[in-house]
């Protein structure tokens, strides 16, 4: 951002009575076009002109940026693109599988991609397509514990960074990043599944981010479990918890202590300079 | 951007003597902290506040832009990549040729790529290989009057939305984008060579805008001539498009008769109105 280097204040206007200057201090501010007085006074003029043309920089930056995501990306707006791409220059194909069977979970088809778009968005299929593993010659990689949609879900994603997510989907979608090492995915369903949580959800979600190294949406929910310590052990998934992983309520426990020492140390600095409550 | 409802101005405090008032006049700006008097007033403090808060957001918006770009790119920062989705899972690869002979450019190898990429990217490239064209069959695409680095940063554009252009690079790279229908591409040297117009390089600008369809280069080219005509008849280029392509030169003229028609219009309108000069 420019920065001007100084002001040019004019002299005040020399014939000024009282009263008129106390009119004088109701200024029109440029932005909203409302009057206020010098206690509401926010910038001066060059500072409200170079704003607004950062503003009008990084408006044009973000433009400049999606016209390239879009440009990137191979679908979405253009589905015709899909069934092109996928259709005639896919190289592999993804099949959702039962654990136990390993046979195609019901009601699915092989989902078709490049094997250069899986190896340049997950560090996983790169190793696995590289190397001459079973999926690499046969052109077939089987994922085991997920559905077909998720998995459908998944492969856009990879093409295209975009996935509507409900709560169920960012679960799947998460596990399936998290595996498959797709940070970009795994930062995009984190940030879902955080801005759904609540104390009620907020210990199945520990358990959850736990389980797949979610770790921002692990310390979002701990703090929300941090801040209900008096209501946990009432609730069922508590005791369901403790029975599962119970190392994992310790963590809990150990948590909430190291913040209960934090806060005692900062009240402790607060009452040796003498400002007790 | 949320608008606050209303302000809360405070009422002027009531000892106030002239001197003191004249000294209130003067504010500090919350943003660049210096002092400033009415006159120099800018925004209220709750629009300050408010622009800070859009900046913030949309800078949010920007990293998030960026990391979505990095993420469907193929490769750039991560280089190592590139070798590998370069020699393992292509299935086409372009060629330079030389026009005249159809055979490959001194010092040039063929550029591997994937088809999937390119009928993504272009659809020129996608008609190309979707139908049972010779490209398609025998998995090579030929490009006549390019050079090797062209073809190669081309490719590369492709995959990365990236390019270092100079004035070369730019033109060779934007007649490539116009010939295979690369718009974003096109847009991207257009800015560049708009970017470096003066009037001594405008004609030649105009003239290479006018062949490979450059619209924003060729009307920020005009406009230049435009404002240089009594100039125009002595360059030497302008005795070479005389020769070479007549009918352009008609067009500039054309363009400043209409220019000189429409200002004398709004001299007439003035005129009407009484504001002679």
């Amino acid at each position: 951002m420019r920065r001007h280097q100084h002001h040019h204040h004019r002299p005040p206007s020399p014939d000024t009575t009282e009263s008129e200057s106390s009119e004088e201090t109701m200024m029109k501010c440029v932005s909203c076009k409302e009057e206020y007085d010098t206690d509401d006074a926010g910038t001066c003029r060059e500072c409200y002109e170079e704003a607004s043309e950062t503003e009008e920089e990084l408006k044009r930056e973000i433009e400049e940026l999606k016209s390239k995501v879009n440009f990137l990306r191979f679908w979405d707006s253009r589905p015709h693109l899909r069934s092109t791409v996928i259709c005639s220059f896919t190289d592999v194909v993804l099949v959702a599988v039962d654990a136990d069977s390993g046979k195609p979970v019901v009601n699915s088809v092989p989902v078709p991609a490049n094997k250069a778009v899986l190896a340049s968005r997950s560090p996983v299929f790169r190793a696995m397509l590289e190397t001459e593993m079973e999926e690499s010659l046969s052109g077939t990689i089987k994922l085991s514990d997920v559905s077909y949609d998720a998995l459908r879900a998944f492969v856009n994603y990879l093409y295209t960074a975009e996935a509507s997510l409900d709560d169920e989907m960012a679960c799947e979608l998460l596990i399936l990043a998290d595996k498959y090492e797709v940070k970009h995915l795994k930062t995009y369903c984190e940030k879902f599944l955080i801005s759904k949580l609540n104390w009620e959800s907020s210990l199945m979600n520990y358990s959850f981010a736990n389980q797949h190294n979610a770790n921002n949406l692990l310390d979002a929910a701990l703090s929300l479990i941090l801040d209900n310590m008096d209501k946990l052990s009432k609730r069922e998934e508590y005791v369901e918890l403790v029975e599962k992983d119970p190392r994992l309520v310790v963590e809990i426990y150990e948590a909430y202590l190291s913040k209960q020492v934090n806060t005692a140390a900062i009240v402790g600095i607060h009452d040796d300079k003498g400002t007790k409550r």
